[in-house]
Formats: structure tokens, C-alpha cells, sequence
């Protein structure tokens, strides 16, 4: 593991991005969201994921120079077909383009088809903070978690983020359907640990806290079993019948990995109806009142969602971004 | 356990309200309502949960005659103030403010302070589906739930369901944060059986299904665990702060049964950017496949969101609803 520091491996990004024909103002984008991802913890979808997004333009199928096109417009809901663009940039507008409509109506809608991986789905909430709103937004994926009794993947994933601005530190939820990521899992499996809870199912079919019963069923468990399966279907078919795009189901059939995926983005103007004093001194109270719960163990820091990655960046802004070297290596030797 | 015509449940608990002082039209929505979620199969929160309610209107905590008030407007977003009315009256009132305000604005948000228990989170997902309408609402609640790694109740299990329209079938979803209910483990230690997945934390502090050692404890787990948690927290900021109401920080602090929650529902008028007929195939197709999933056992049934509830619907009305005799007889000796 090496550390580099944000703005070195922003260039980085951004330098293989250019040899692929993106606009200045796109490798910009995308090379600032991802080394960010890392900088803030998510390293699985940082530079960790940098190669396949590269592999993924040289096969087709981001297309580093399309921009959505407007289907529909009523009100504060519109919805647009991605053209198969850069997944950060197309979200990136998507939620800008939220966040405009929001100003006007105070809530607003824009749903998004035919995109791309979004690679961090806190990324658009934060956007939302940063114009002082909340947010919702959700993106399916391929077909990779079966629905609760089933064995075979007919479900995404489809991560969920949920914001709410704070001067003290933004409030804000980043959870996958799923209750552990295939990534998580073989990384337990390769440091020959179980999983804290149950992570899917063994070949026998009860759940199993073993990354290797669970990698080898292909079954992992929703977050909160039936509960999320459910959860899944809903968040997929908000973004998919609202943008009229490809649901789970649809994104399967494409050939090819991931692409084509649909999203959905809510901008809350809150603040127009809850003015920023009052709202926020009701979320510093709660927030207060969280982190003086009484831990399991003595010791043990309790935290409010958000602050872990908060910590993150800050110590990754001062040490650098750790990544594995051979990533790292890869990543110098793109062309 | 005796089976109850749907008519003649409703017709009971609307003779107990109107002895309360409630007016005629509002002891119409609660008593359908209310005997709706039993027919629905959502027994906890339908007849079983009557007395309760009605406790609570002796007690002073719901005032039967109250009516909520506008404190602010903006654009497709408004709060307003419950003042501690009956919570299914007052949250019907709250989605159908959001159903109006969608017509113009295509999505609207309503956010309720000072408001009571709205029994089942799918009765205002429903609502929408009748509009044509996909919906987002949640409630919070009394501190019921630790955080992640701590000991002590200071999250609520706040209900979330979300809802899309569908002419065969809504599909719907509608959970609390916590995996299973304190009704639901009890139901299973009284029969002797311990829970499917996880449902909380033993004595020592490891995840167990034991109903026994939870409901000792008083540490039931979130859904999804750490998901769960984070989740709920998101939640309650949206309906508490959205509304300038009580977090579940601040419902802790008042004194007697639950009571002065807050809500928040959001309706989007998708058919205005995603005509019915192609939005509609989208769903079904993506319904049809999942429901094409290959089951753990065989003869094991696949459902989608929703599914259930409407089957126990159509037998609980050839039959009569379910009751346990001694609930009936309480309710029927309220004068």
C-alpha cells in the first residue's frame, strides 16, 4: 500500500481520461469525483475502480462524448435518456439540473436512463448539501441478488443515498441492497474472517456468516433479508419506469458488462418551508443525543452517518490516499 | 380466534369513536382504516390496536376534533402542524395535500409535526396508488432502537413505505426500521420458535434470533444492521426537521404513550414524464421475471411488494377478518 496525495491522483486520473478524448471539463469531473471517493473511504469505488471505467470507454460502452437529451418536462419532474456518458458527469448534471428545479418549486424530480455507474451515489447527495438541500437519489444495477426464497439474481443492488445538509458535518447514508458487496466478502474471505453478520446464504441454504459458502452460492442476503428485496424492487422501479428506461430486468438482457442503468434524483429545498436556524438545531440536538449513546463495548466510538467518511477524508487529505500499489501501477501504465 | 365481516369490524369501531366525540366523517376514516389494515393481514396495527388508540383519546394524548394547520408554504412543499389530531385523519390529509400539490407541481413533498400514530405506512402509499401516483412516506417514532454499537434506545423504528401504481397489482412496500417487531418476537416465543434472520443482540452482545434473549436485552437490530440505523436517522431528519417537529430525540422527552410525531409524504405524478401504458409495461415485465425467479425449495412461492397483502385482502373478505376473541370482546364492552 502507497499514499498519494488527492491532487496527484486526480492528475493522474484526468491525464488517461484525456488520452481517451474526454473533454477537459469532464476529465476534470470525473478524475476530481473518484479520486475523492477514495480520499473519503470509499475506495472500492475510487481509483480502486478507475481501470474498469477505462475498459469500459475503450469497449464503447461510456461514451466519453454524449450529453443527456430531455424526454419529458412537467413542473419539477423531467426525464432524460443518458446516451450511455460518462456516469459521473451524467448524474453530476442530473442532480444540478435538480437542485435548479428545487430553487423554483421546492422539491423537484429528474429521472435518468440509458447512464452509466455513477461509482459513488453519496457523491450526488453531497451536491445536494452543498446548495444547502436534502436529497434522495437511486440507481439500479445488473441483476445480482436474488429476491428473499429465490437462488437465482434477479434484484440489483441498487444503492440509496440519503442527505441532509449540516454546518457541522452533512448527514448522509450511502447503503447497497445488498447486505455485504462481493468486494467486502473477498476480502474477509482472503484475511480468513466471517463476516459480523449474516452475509447470504450457504449451499444448504440457511444464512452463513462465511464469505466462501456465500461467494460460492451466489446468494447474498438483502439488508434486512425480506425487507430489502422489497426495498430493491421499489428503488428500481422508481428510476426505471420514471425515466422509461431498463429496469433490473432490462439491464440484464444487454450484452456486455454493466451499462445502461437507470437513475433518480430528489432535490428537497427545505429550507424555504424550515428556515436553516430552526431545522438545523433540531438535527444538532438529535445528532447530539446519538453520539452520547452508551456503547456496546467501552471504548467504542459511536458515530452519526456521515462522520466516518468525514474523519476519512480529513486524515487522507494529510497522509494521502492509501492504494494498493499494483492498482496504482495499472493505473500509470494506461496509454 | 373468531372471523369478523369486514362491515361489521368497521361498524364497531365506529360506534366506540363516535362515543368519543369523534364527528362522523372522521370516525368513517379511522374505522375503515383501521379494519382495512387487519383485512390487509396488518393485524399489529389494525383491530389488535383499537383499545390503544382509544386509551389514547381518553388520555387526552389524541384530540379527536383537532385539524392540521398550514406554518409554512413554498412551491410543491408545505408543513404543517398535526395538533395532536387522530394520526390516520390527519397523514390522510397530509397525502392528500400532496396528491394536489403534484397535479400542478408533477412531485410535491408535506411535511407533519404534532401528529399521532398513522397505525400502517402503506395506508398513504395506497392513497397515491388510487391517484395514479407513486409515493414516498415515513414516520418516526419513540426512541425504540440502538445504533450500531451501542446499548441504548435512541433511534426509532421509522416506518418507510414507498408505493407504485399498477393496475394489476400496486407494488408497495412498507417496513420499520428494526427487522422485526417487539409483537412479532413475542408471537414467536409464545410459540416456542426462534426467529428466522438475526432479530437483535443477547446479554453478551452477540446477534441472535433467540425472541427470548432480545426482548431481554432491548436491543432489537436494525435492518441491515449498521444500513438500518443510518437509515432511520435519515429518515427522522427528513420528517423532523422538514416539519420543524420533534426528532426521535424529542419524542423521548414527552411524557406518556408516543405521541407529537412527525411525518413526511411525498407524491410524484410520474405519468406527467412517463406515460401510464410504457411505464406500466417497464413494471410488469419487470414484475413477470421476478416472479420467474427459481425458489429455494420447490412449491416455495415468489411474491412481489404488495402481493400478500392483496391476497389476504380478497380471503380475509370471503371469510371475515381474524380476531382474537378477547380483543373483540374489549371493544365491544367500550362504551
Amino acid at each position: 500500500m502507497i499514499r498519494i496525495p488527492f491532487e496527484a491522483a486526480k492528475d493522474e486520473l484526468r491525464r488517461v481520461l484525456l488520452s481517451r478524448d474526454c473533454s477537459a471539463d469532464k476529465a476534470d469531473t470525473v478524475s476530481h469525483e473518484m479520486a475523492r471517493n477514495s480520499l473519503d473511504g470509499t475506495y472500492s469505488h475510487g481509483i480502486n475502480r478507475f481501470s474498469r471505467l477505462v475498459r469500459n470507454i475503450d469497449e464503447g460502452i461510456v461514451q466519453v462524448d454524449a450529453h443527456p437529451s430531455l424526454i419529458h418536462a412537467f413542473g419539477a419532474i423531467e426525464n432524460y435518456d443518458g446516451n450511455l456518458g460518462l456516469g459521473i458527469v451524467n448524474a453530476q448534471f442530473a442532480m444540478g439540473r435538480a437542485i435548479e428545479l428545487a430553487r423554483t418549486h421546492g422539491i423537484s424530480l429528474v429521472a435518468l436512463r440509458n447512464t452509466n455507474h455513477w461509482l459513488r451515489a453519496a457523491t450526488y447527495g453531497y451536491q445536494a448539501c452543498e446548495a444547502g438541500m436534502a436529497a434522495l437519489c437511486t440507481s439500479n444495477t445488473m441483476p445480482n441478488m436474488p429476491t428473499w426464497g429465490a437462488v437465482d439474481a434477479r434484484l440489483g443492488n441498487n444503492p440509496l443515498t440519503l442527505a441532509f445538509p449540516r454546518a457541522k458535518g452533512h448527514v448522509i447514508v450511502d447503503l447497497a441492497m445488498t447486505q455485504y458487496s462481493y468486494g467486502a466478502m473477498e476480502a474477509a474471505l482472503l484475511a480468513g474472517k466471517q463476516m459480523q453478520a449474516d452475509a447470504g446464504f450457504d449451499r444448504h441454504g440457511a444464512l452463513s456468516r462465511d464469505p466462501k459458502e456465500v461467494i460460492a452460492s451466489r446468494r447474498p442476503v438483502p439488508m434486512g433479508c425480506w425487507k430489502g428485496a422489497g426495498l430493491s424492487m421499489l428503488l428500481d422501479a422508481f428510476a426505471g419506469c420514471m425515466s422509461l428506461g431498463s429496469m433490473v430486468a432490462g439491464i440484464g438482457r444487454l450484452p456486455g458488462d454493466e451499462h445502461g442503468v437507470s437513475q433518480l434524483f430528489i432535490a428537497v429545498n427545505y429550507r424555504m418551508i424550515a428556515p436553516a436556524d430552526q431545522s438545523e438545531a433540531i438535527l444538532d440536538d438529535a445528532v447530539d443525543w446519538l453520539l452520547a449513546s452508551q456503547p456496546q463495548e467501552e471504548g467504542r466510538q459511536i458515530v452519526y452517518p456521515g462522520q466516518r467518511a468525514a474523519a476519512c477524508q480529513g486524515e487522507n487529505l494529510r497522509l494521502g490516499i492509501p492504494v494498493d500499489e499494483r492498482i496504482w501501477q495499472e493505473i500509470k501504465s494506461l496509454a
